[in-house]
């Protein structure tokens, strides 16, 4: 990051200490984490009431920070229901702390424009929210964060949450919720957690209401103050994407069976291997593939790691995989696996990804087969911005799994329709190429220099290993060179590594 | 408490501000919880190392406090063989904090001779060590705390754990550990959960050490530094009793009797109820009488609390109860359906009990049957001391299930051996009489006068219900006047209640 950016960053309000990325583990914690209030509840209190009076009694007021779980992906009502009751008080300035915003939340545009919402903390934003960040009509950059780097700041108290309203498929009326039952069921509510245990008020807001306690407990009534019945907390078309199929496309195909082989000769493809492999299409294929070697040379996964699919819980009842961590559910397979299966675990985001406690599960990861919107000759990977600077995506858990994972695999087609998606420099660094260690593209697979170890297990094969320039320079022959960039010159944005440090900006359009 | 005891309590070095007990929800919780240091562990570090090196990399030095937790119960090797590995490092002056100590651990005496442990806080004390406190011989009075008590006293702060040492049936390399696997299987690990939540530095000690992810976690690698294998942690005759079975005394299945009838008229044997039932003959037999007028009336438990027998765990796989909330398991019975019964859960110390919590488990109880070693004419419980002033007992969670209970029945044998059990004073005061609402003998049953309501439901029945006073009298009819009690005027223990108030203390003999 250039001295100029650096002081442009540091004369923001609020942004006047934090440090620029350094390097993927340079940064040591010290101190304490923060922590919540002492709470007392006696026998026979009710916590049960409407939204609006769990709102007064919780004490919010201007300025403070409000906080939501994405786990309803874009089915989630419960952001704009809540905001909507927040605002009919005459709340205003309110910071708005999700673990993600989908499209869904285009409705909280009014609310952003109202001034009932001024600030944003979140992993992804797109949609109407994404264009407004980008017209810099907020009072303050908003930041994105990794899923571990949340849970970070949650920890270290750097984010401190006034109110977490968490969406609870199932709650009870003494507080215990959990995200495997009712009508709107999402599975695993990982990212719900660090909220639950850090904030100063929790109010369950929920569609599912038990007047018995649950048969299974995500979030504790220990860590709930109040719950509030809605209608619907979700639609559920928009919370899972149905079974996520085996791709049917042949350049994905072609790039998951070059993942597979990657796994299969990178010196990790061994009994009792762990990986993570993501929802998407080359994701899903790239497991089935390599399912079908382990069959072969009869090798089990200790453990799968990360956001859980149909697919990879077949592979867990199956007995391919024999244990499951699970932060994220994409699917009512996995949902249901989750609630049925005693080998698949629920675990926080700061389990699954803080990098300052005592060992995240990624920490764990042999192979971790991730995405990429573009890439960078360093091996730097973009998931936040598109081509043209504007945001559709999301950290995620994309900078964790890789820092984490032993052999981190970006797999991602060289073109996507008329842009070269490996480029001089991507629009947005998210994940530094420091933690990846392989490119996997329908043209070749690249191997970042600092794995010779790597390089020369591949070398073996017959897998179509060239240097990450040979990879460039197809691209560019394929799709030309890509115009610059026209963007603003004002910060809209600060993009966060998972360890606090800020590694970019996001520019207004 | 006379003024007198309170000036002579004020007296004690770190006892200045200690407050007295004033009634059971009385004390409204300030602040903040106490909260552990920031960590940082890289992928590929290594937590395995022996104890001799985990000791010194957690830096533990004199006056210090170290903790156990007591899952292992009168099978724990676990304390013995760490203390005696900072005492031949010569490290003097440690506070030892128990979540409770069995007669096992008399063989600790050794080290509080030679002042490796110069002061204790626990739960229970017997045998030597209880020997050693009354002798006076530490450097200021032991603290007896409630299960719950103690994870406030932690959570708030009050206790401050350097280094905990987490006996773990079963361990893996990263620090994931559960107590339902491995030759020395506890079950349920709720007891050490809040030392391994606070604690400066976890250091877990095993006999299972597992190479690939454990595929049931109760306490995450993300709270664990270290991990230390040793040849055995328990022995597994003292560690669970065999399933405990149905009393074949007839004095205790007349009280059984009794118990499950109270029950039964008390007002609150309605379908969905929830109880906790406790592991002796009388507990065990109460259930059974009970389960038996379910079945006639059609009637079905939502919840079981506390802590899991193999009764009440056959209970829960016959649909008798349909979920349990379990801090702690007696028998391998139980610790098998920990294991495998998808609607049995592990929970903490403070989530069962810690009364500053958003709602502990025990608050949801429609009934808890308790025992006691004496009661007092105002209910007053004693279970820490026998009739003579020694310590032999603990409070456990008999305070805090007591507090949180709708009816809370106390059962007993109005006499032992040649002495009676309801007296005017008990020799301590461990659980208030305001939370305890029936006292059930094998002579009557006597309901605590400010529960008119109960009083009405149960004379409605041919239960023979009498006053207190009649049960006193005929105790002392039977058994002759209790002796009163020799014993010395110097305070060498602090009874506290749940809340952190102190309700007795316990002399010299």
């Amino acid at each position: 990051m250039n001295r100029n950016l650096i002081e442009k960053i540091r004369k923001i309000s609020g942004f006047e200490d934090k440090e620029m990325f350094r390097g993927a583990f340079e940064v040591v914690p010290v101190g304490k984490r923060a922590s919540r209030p002492l709470k007392q509840f006696k026998p026979k209190n009710n916590k049960v009431m409407p939204l609006e009076k769990a709102i007064d009694a919780v004490g919010l007021r201007d300025g403070m920070t409000i906080s939501f779980h994405h786990c309803l992906r874009n089915g989630d009502l419960v952001m704009q229901k809540v905001i909507k009751v927040i605002a009919d008080k005459g709340i205003k300035n309110l910071t708005l702390s999700a673990s993600s915003l989908s499209l869904v939340q285009d409705a909280l545009l009014p609310y952003l424009e109202n001034e009932t919402i001024t600030a944003i903390d979140t992993s992804g934003a797109r949609g109407k929210i994404g264009k407004f960040i980008q017209s810099n009509r907020l009072q303050k950059p908003a930041i994105f964060r990794t899923h571990g780097g949340r849970a970070r700041a949650i920890e270290t108290g750097e984010l401190h949450i006034d109110v977490a309203f968490i969406a609870a498929p199932a709650c009870d009326i003494y507080g215990n919720i959990n995200g495997v039952q009712g009508k709107s069921a999402c599975g695993s509510l990982g990212y719900a957690m660090p909220d639950s245990e850090y904030a100063d008020h929790v109010i369950a807001v929920t569609d599912g209401l038990s007047q018995i306690p649950l048969d299974y407990v995500s979030i504790s009534q220990t860590k709930v103050d109040y719950v509030s019945e809605i209608d619907d907390i979700g639609d559920p078309a928009g919370i899972s994407t149905g079974s996520i199929r085996i791709s049917k496309s042949p350049t994905e195909l072609v790039i998951a069976k070059y993942v597979a082989d990657v796994i299969k000769y990178s010196g990790v493809f061994k009994d009792n291997m762990i990986f993570q492999f993501g929802s998407g299409g080359i994701s899903i294929s790239a497991a089935d593939f390599l399912k079908k070697e382990m069959e072969k040379q009869n090798i089990r996964a200790a453990a799968g790691i990360g956001g859980a699919t149909g697919y990879l819980v077949d592979m867990l009842e199956h007995g391919y995989i024999k244990t499951f961590f699970d932060p994220q559910d994409f699917d009512q397979l996995a949902i249901r696996s989750l609630y049925n299966n005693r080998n698949h675990h629920e675990i926080s985001a700061s389990d699954y990804a803080n990098p300052f406690n005592g060992n995240p599960y990624v920490n764990l990861l042999d192979v971790a087969v991730l995405s990429a919107t573009e890439m960078d000759v360093n091996f730097n990977v973009n998931v936040l911005t598109d081509s043209y600077g504007r945001l559709m995506g999301a950290p995620g858990g994309h900078p964790d799994a890789a820092a984490g994972a032993d052999v981190t695999i970006v797999a991602m087609p060289l073109l996507r329709g008329r842009l070269p998606m490996i480029l001089d420099n991507v629009q947005t660094v998210v994940t530094p190429g420091e933690t990846v260690d392989v490119v996997v593209t329908e043209y070749g697979i690249a191997v970042n220099p600092k794995r010779d170890d790597l390089y020369n297990n591949l070398k073996k094969s017959n897998l179509p290993v060239v240097s990450i320039e040979e990879l460039y320079i197809k691209a560019q022959k394929l799709a030309g060179k890509a115009a610059p960039l026209e963007h603003g010159n004002n910060i809209c944005g600060i993009v966060e590594y998972r360890d606090g440090t800020i590694i970019d900006v996001i520019y207004d359009i």
